[in-house]
């Protein structure tokens, strides 16, 4: 009989502390290839080696996660096609925007057995449109697709520190196949099989996260914050089902590590958070901040706000999600930080949208 | 017609923030006689004046909400029947220790269409049996009672930082009638019938609190003290749903204000989560630092894990609560603060209890 073969598609710092669980799993399971193939975008590091090299030598990411060892069967590839070839378990964590492209070229390459499961958290807007990251696998492999969230900080992961996440399937026997691949004392995984409003969660979570960093920008305390945690949550159950209606969005999902775990963690311990605080404080844009906070990488709560706030301005409903807008407004200077206290009241009529 | 009438029943940290919103809320309402009477214990203040008529002389409980106006239609009173006496709307925000005591004074003195709201955070734990605090002021006092819960700490509410909050009465329509008095712009209120769980997570998260400070003591991550609040609110849960069968309990609760907004709020800002925390870094015995840190007020999470501990052990299945039962034992020395890790291993089952 063949053996499974793992394959990874990513490996920046959430792809690399995946690597090393995974590795480490796989090792120990007699019905899979011990070799975790990982496709590593073939990039020159500082000192002028390639960093596909370099992994396989030093068995460490030394650029997206320095100073954690990856298991000795963890094998970086230079080529996707070549990373991916027959491999029926494959792993997406590359960035969003690279997904179609990469996709794209494994078209014919993995086996008709193949599942594949995403940890690229959020959703894809475009214009009055949003689909799944999950469902874009599907279209172009033509294979079952689910999706692992929750609240784990790649770092957290990678030391070992306790974490959950949630694994969800629409068939989720296919993500009991998966679970073991990931699961760990540390890293415990559950399996459900909402996926829709799981990873609806992945996207909306950095929104409210915004909207906390603006409350500590005012200096604001705990009961407020909470406040906010919450009605995020609240607003992004109804979105859910409101565009998803027939998806079979349950509330039980906030209560997993999808929901409210990663709602707090990112609300207190995110990028998103870090830099909406600096701007109340500062007085900085948030383009500014996120280049000198960010080196230059994109706030993930400010272009979902926008992207999620034209949706609804242009479906007519915007007045339902009153935090959101009110966020988005915020974040694009249309009112001051302060009125988020005021989040349901009439500055959410004027909204604009570019 | 006679108009309704507020008394108070307590005057600490609480019940002084509340007497402010209640105070200027009924003022604007007409059905209502305009002076709220406030028991207050009449102690003896630093500067030998009597607390009680240091309030209605200066409008400001010097002692346990210094610095913040009281509105002048709020009346301290120092007699507990003289303070309930004809009145029909009843706060109950006095310490838990003292309620059965004060509510024996009461019988007779209020009318029979009175109804009662309990601000006691927490429930009635007694060798293998709980009872809530709601059902002690029916029982004695022989009226509908409710209670108020949510992310709200005193200092926040009284200045008058945006809190949400949650009443809960069986007949959601006597939750109604009590909106109003609470209710403002900055304060705002949900009604819900499900006032068993509402007042399990008003004790519940005060354990899991404590968790979350071991966490912090350990030096631990936003990831994993997400997924200790997380599976601390599915414990509550479950829990509720054991105890109280046929009480209705609704997970729609745990995503009020009362319930993930509170775990939230008091596992980041509480004084549990900071005793705890102490207690790690410092090795002191939890009795000690409730004395240093706390001058000597009783630590409402790592009682309320004894006593439930208690009863679960009593009834055989303290297995099924494994975080539950590890704070308690962390909490008691009976393990190292460590094993919060591995909260599900085999050290649950060496559960000791006075």
């Amino acid at each position: 009989m063949t053996k499974h073969q793992v394959c990874m598609i990513g490996s920046g710092n959430m792809g690399s502390a995946m690597a090393k669980i995974i590795g480490s799993n796989v090792a120990n399971m007699p019905e899979f290839d011990p070799i975790v193939k990982m496709y590593t975008y073939p990039e020159k590091l500082d000192d002028g080696s390639n960093i596909v090299d370099s992994i396989n030598e030093f068995h460490e990411n030394k650029k997206y996660l320095p100073g954690v060892p990856l298991p000795h069967n963890v094998l970086a590839v230079g080529d996707v096609k070549e990373s991916c070839k027959g491999c029926d378990y494959i792993v997406i964590v590359t960035p969003h925007q690279f997904l179609p492209g990469l996709l794209k070229q494994m078209i014919g390459l993995i086996p008709e057995t193949a599942t594949a499961i995403s940890l690229i958290k959020g959703v894809t807007l475009k214009d009055d449109s949003i689909s799944t990251v999950t469902d874009t696998v599907t279209e172009i492999l033509g294979i079952p697709c689910g999706a692992l969230m929750g609240a784990n900080i790649a770092n957290d992961c990678a030391h070992e520190q306790f974490c959950e996440s949630t694994i969800a399937f629409k068939d989720p026997s296919l993500g009991e196949l998966w679970k073991p691949i990931f699961n760990t004392p540390v890293f415990r995984i559950k399996v459900i099989d909402d996926l829709v409003l799981q990873q609806l969660c992945g996207t909306f979570k950095n929104i409210y996260a915004t909207g906390v960093g603006f409350l500590d920008g005012l200096g604001l305390g705990e009961s407020t914050k909470a406040a906010f945690i919450r009605i995020g949550m609240e607003e992004t159950f109804k979105f859910a089902n409101w565009y998803f209606p027939d998806s079979g969005c349950k509330m039980e999902t906030l209560l997993e590590s999808c929901g409210v775990a990663d709602f707090i963690c990112t609300s207190y311990g995110g990028r998103n958070r870090k830099c909406a605080e600096a701007f109340v404080k500062t007085g900085k844009s948030l383009e500014e901040l996120e280049k000198e906070i960010l080196n230059g990488q994109k706030l993930q709560g400010v272009l979902a706000a926008k992207e999620v706030a034209t949706l609804l301005k242009i479906r007519g409903n915007f007045k339902e999600y009153p935090l959101l807008v009110t966020i988005h407004m915020i974040a694009t200077k249309q009112i001051e930080p302060k009125m988020i206290l005021e989040y349901d009241g009439d500055h959410v009529d004027q909204l604009k949208v570019e």
